[in-house]
């Protein structure tokens, strides 16, 4: 067993985020719009023409020039000239002359020498041929201008945001049915550990545990736009896990290693990274509980995770700190708002100052109960609806403490 | 033109949650564990043996009989005899006999006759052969009891509540290696519309618009985890919205119409609706803005969405209240949480009292900057961090008031 080993280079949480920022990014690729969701756009889209491209009506009524409006009320109505009717879709046959009015529909063309839109609701058709206005309306009422969606040669998505739905819309209005976006960062996945089994194993082996981390660590690249490529399960021997991480590095943009979970483990993959590239450990441990002993590392550019052997703290770090660096590979140059909710402590919560305290939460009627166990337990993670982080200058908080219970989604 | 139409069964956002729901669900199918990430558990899945299935041990250290050790201090060590050693992933060869001490990593079987174990920082090898100790423990500490995680023939995941990563990796370490989960509803998008054209029209004739509803609803589709279904662009006509939407109903799990924006083209869905099924049309018009022009429906069982004809209208309500439908209809029974922030108002909101307003905002620095502009102007929802909602009964928000405001993922 010998003497405890000290973490080399303990970092803070914080640190991490900021500091250890590889610059590799994947290529662009061209995707239909239909596939674009969520993926990252390499370059801004810009607006070929303006939209809508001409002026429309925003509400069913009658086309006018607003100036022939001023002064009518309910009272005293103003009296137009009915000189015809819009279709959808096409120009309108007819214009708009001094004291006319033409039917339009919602979303229609506006007419030629019309101004403003008056609501249908705002008028009366008291004797045919003559439309009675209720409500004067000014220049530019109830209708939308050719390029008040967007100017031609605008920007319509910026680079480096995940696209939304409503982005979406925006691009097939625009007529932008593919765009370039940056290709899923491949996340090598490698899962270390003597005692780790496939999930597949039937029965176990007193001592042995499955492989709980692969799958779930694929889950959460997932969530942050990568492509999972699990590499495996690695015995705890030096040769086989460097033979296995020079695998994983080729071709994949981020490697991730569950490291077994004893002491010896953790350094074999120290070892393991230090031997295969240029010498680029950022940090060995990092101050947050659970979690300390992850290696943050750059070998030949491709950022390696090494990660807890226990599931739970593997993904409380990755979440924390592997998750933006997926994104970030991807292309992703925003942080995404999580679900997050405000509670009151059920009870208090004592943490090291100097140490990210990640505490799992279930929350009930605005109350944050704390769920403790060992980290070892996966139980704890499935039970809890969240989490709240204590950070580093913080001692603990007291019970009744109103905190922000990051939700898991 | 005529007079204008009214809404002949309004109802507010609220009413429709909780009164529009449809029984229908999708059936279960069998999909590999890997592929279940937020897919929706048809039934419990319960555990077929304890877990980790073996007492272990949580830290690197010694297995020892706890009170051995008790009144043991760094002025007083305890002395225990050192009788061996555990490797990883398989039975111990030794058991802890009184007196003695097997060294452990972590992970690793507790040896017989051991009730806790001692973390290594906690002891010193000072002479062969022995364990000082200096620290007592607790029977229990430093070690997960063989059904900690879970005791075999106990709920692991529910049904009806969509997996998240952690649920996966509970899963894996039980052996589930696929589960049974509601397949994805199948939603039909049917676009109406004579001015509207395919979004791979590379120019437009003055009149026509891209369908930009069609991509941005299927996108939120996919996020309520649904299989969209696009049913092309249908003309304004009687005749071709009732074949389109037959057609539709068939195979699908829900149908989503979004209504050409003119009153005209929004009746015609409702006497489509009307004709084709048993009647089934539970509110035509919601009491909401913007949104009003909303159709909520069940045709043969199949729930039918007719949203307004303007594509922010339409994705406003469609977020709100469509999907929640969807989600249902594929077995989920939670509310997910969205990602959401406080924030101060910059300027007034105004407000009718009994409606349902959704405000675009701008989130910055703690401000939401509400953006306004016509409900055709997709646009807004693209400048937009997120969204208020001011309810029905109030009136309007004061600049200054704290809001909450719900964020685009």
């Amino acid at each position: 067993m010998g003497t405890p080993r000290e973490f080399f280079a303990v970092r803070t949480v914080a640190a991490a985020l900021a500091g250890f920022r590889p610059a590799r990014r994947t290529a662009v690729e061209v995707v239909a719009l239909a596939d674009a969701l969520r993926r990252v756009p390499g370059e801004p889209v810009l607006a070929r023409h303006d939209l809508p491209g001409f002026a429309r009506s925003t509400v069913d009524g009658y086309a006018v020039r607003a100036a022939d409006t001023y002064g009518a009320s309910e009272g005293l109505p103003g009296y137009l000239e009915f000189v015809g009717e819009v279709a959808m879709g096409a120009p309108s046959a007819v214009d708009v002359v001094p004291g006319g009015a033409v039917a339009i529909p919602t979303g229609a063309v506006l007419p030629a020498g019309a101004d403003a839109v008056v609501m249908v609701e705002h008028t009366q058709q008291a004797m045919a041929g003559t439309v009675e206005i209720l409500r004067p309306v000014a220049p530019g009422e109830g209708i939308v201008r050719a390029d008040e969606d967007a100017r031609g040669g605008t920007e319509l998505v910026s680079a480096g945001r995940p696209l939304r739905a409503q982005d979406l819309g925006l691009l097939a209005a625009a007529g932008v049915i593919e765009l370039a976006v940056h290709a899923r960062p491949r996340v090598a996945i490698l899962s270390t550990g003597d005692e780790v089994v496939d999930p597949a194993t039937p029965a176990l082996e007193t001592g042995q545990v499955r492989d709980a981390s692969t799958v779930a660590l694929a889950a959460l690249i997932r969530e942050a736009g990568g492509e999972p490529v699990p590499r495996g399960i690695v015995a705890d021997d030096r040769a086989a896990l460097e033979a296995a991480l020079a695998g994983a590095l080729a071709g994949a943009d981020v490697v991730v290693v569950s490291a077994g979970s004893s002491v010896g483990g953790r350094d074999e993959t120290a070892a393991a990274v230090a031997a295969l590239g240029p010498p680029g450990i950022w940090c060995h441990g990092l101050a947050i509980k659970p979690g300390k002993p992850t290696l943050l590392a750059e070998c030949d550019g491709v950022p390696v995770i090494g990660l807890p052997g226990n599931p739970r703290s593997a993904l409380v770090v990755f979440r924390l700190v592997g998750m933006p660096i997926v994104r970030r590979a991807g292309g992703c140059d925003v942080v995404p708002p999580e679900p997050a909710t405000r509670a009151r402590l059920a009870r208090d919560l004592a943490s090291a100052a100097g140490r990210l305290d990640v505490v799992q939460v279930r929350v009930r009627d605005g109350v944050a109960t704390p769920l403790f166990g060992a980290s070892a337990l996966l139980s704890v993670l499935t039970a809890a609806d969240g989490f709240v982080v204590v950070d580093e200058p913080a001692t603990g908080l007291a019970a009744g403490t109103e905190v922000e219970v990051t939700l898991y989604g």
